[in-house]
């Protein structure tokens, strides 16, 4: 797999790239992840400009259309490209069901937003998909960005070193995950429920799924629609 | 305002808490970040794990509650805290509401998750929020305390050069963001709306509610119910 990150602020990526899984992931050559400087691309050679003031007036600045064109068109001209995707808070909803299907991808683009948002003829003429991560506004793409890579990475085979792991996470069979406990069984007089210490291993199991359950009726009812 | 961020990857969160607004905010003495290294706190002074296996059984590795206990304890005889949160994909939806109404804290914990989760006695007495950024797993909440820190952060008053800015973002009036374009007005063909070329600020308003509405009905009925 292969994912080409579009943004203004390449530095920002730098260490949610660079650690913990998504690193171990391009260690063990099951990702390639590149990070394009947009600035590159400006065709203002002196102040490597990307943004204007939007037409019509109104504060904040916007993306231009050209640079980010001619990055798209050079990606794509050495590689098809299943989606490319802008992150941005009127996009679908990204969930683990889309974690899921982009995992499938042999090759993706994503565009991180900034400032006011970027030239809507990008979105209406080059982007193929957009996503929002939550309803709330943040001060650029790039973190929705590094979300979505790591829930997509860590879906590969071989990311995580126990793939059982990954399966029994919150969300994958539309339950929330049960407690866990570990040592020390009691700590300032809180205990461990006494069925986890049983070594009863159906009682633990029906003991999780209840919990499971119960929890997700309580918190998300809606996953159990 | 300070916010405490409890992480067993303080590296991970290096470059989104020192690039771009949230940097700024801290160079502005607006908010002040400390990332505590949960390592630190471990009574194994050798290895220094915080982490153990799950009582009954199962694959994955669970946050031991002692070191968390004694950072938080420790952290809590220094100051008030309003919020001790915990990132958790079961926990309440974390919105743009929830970001406005944390940004008038004064003292914030956030406690990020890693593994299969933290020890349930941790998020039983310590914890006094927990919040989802979405339904997505990811490896750790490390990413989850970045984006709600960015969001948090740039609303404090001054983070955010424009003021106007932040107001007509996504979801501070329950609309989408309407297009927004910017130069050039002829790129590949594809043309700017003539209403923005024209001038007239009062037409341009009502086009740009108009598209706000419109957008807001067709991509997210539900932030106008």
């Amino acid at each position: 797999m292969r994912i080409d990150i579009i943004t203004l602020l390449p530095e920002l990526l730098q260490s949610p790239l660079n650690c913990s899984i998504v690193k171990r992931a391009q260690d063990k050559k099951l990702v390639e992840i590149f990070v394009h400087d947009l600035r590159d691309y400006s065709s203002d050679k002196r102040h490597r400009r990307v943004d204007d003031y939007p037409f019509g007036g109104g504060a904040g600045m916007v993306m231009q259309i050209e640079p980010i064109f001619k990055l798209v068109e050079q990606l794509k001209s050495e590689r098809t490209y299943d989606e490319i995707i802008y992150t941005s808070p009127d996009g679908e909803r990204f969930s683990q069901q889309t974690a899921n299907k982009l995992s499938l991808s042999e090759n993706l683009i994503i565009l991180c937003g900034h400032y006011k948002g970027v030239d809507q003829r990008v979105r209406d003429y080059l982007i193929t998909k957009e996503y929002s991560i939550g309803d709330y506004v943040l001060t650029g793409g790039e973190m929705p960005a590094a979300i979505m890579t790591d829930a997509i990475v860590r879906l590969l085979p071989g990311a995580i070193g126990d793939e059982q792991s990954a399966l029994s996470d919150s969300f994958q069979d539309n339950l929330l995950a049960p407690p866990e406990y570990t040592r020390p069984a009691e700590f300032n007089g809180w205990r461990v429920p006494d069925v986890l210490l049983s070594g009863h291993e159906a009682k633990i199991e029906e003991w999780r799924l209840e919990q499971a359950l119960e929890r997700t009726k309580l918190l998300r009812p809606d996953l159990l629609d």
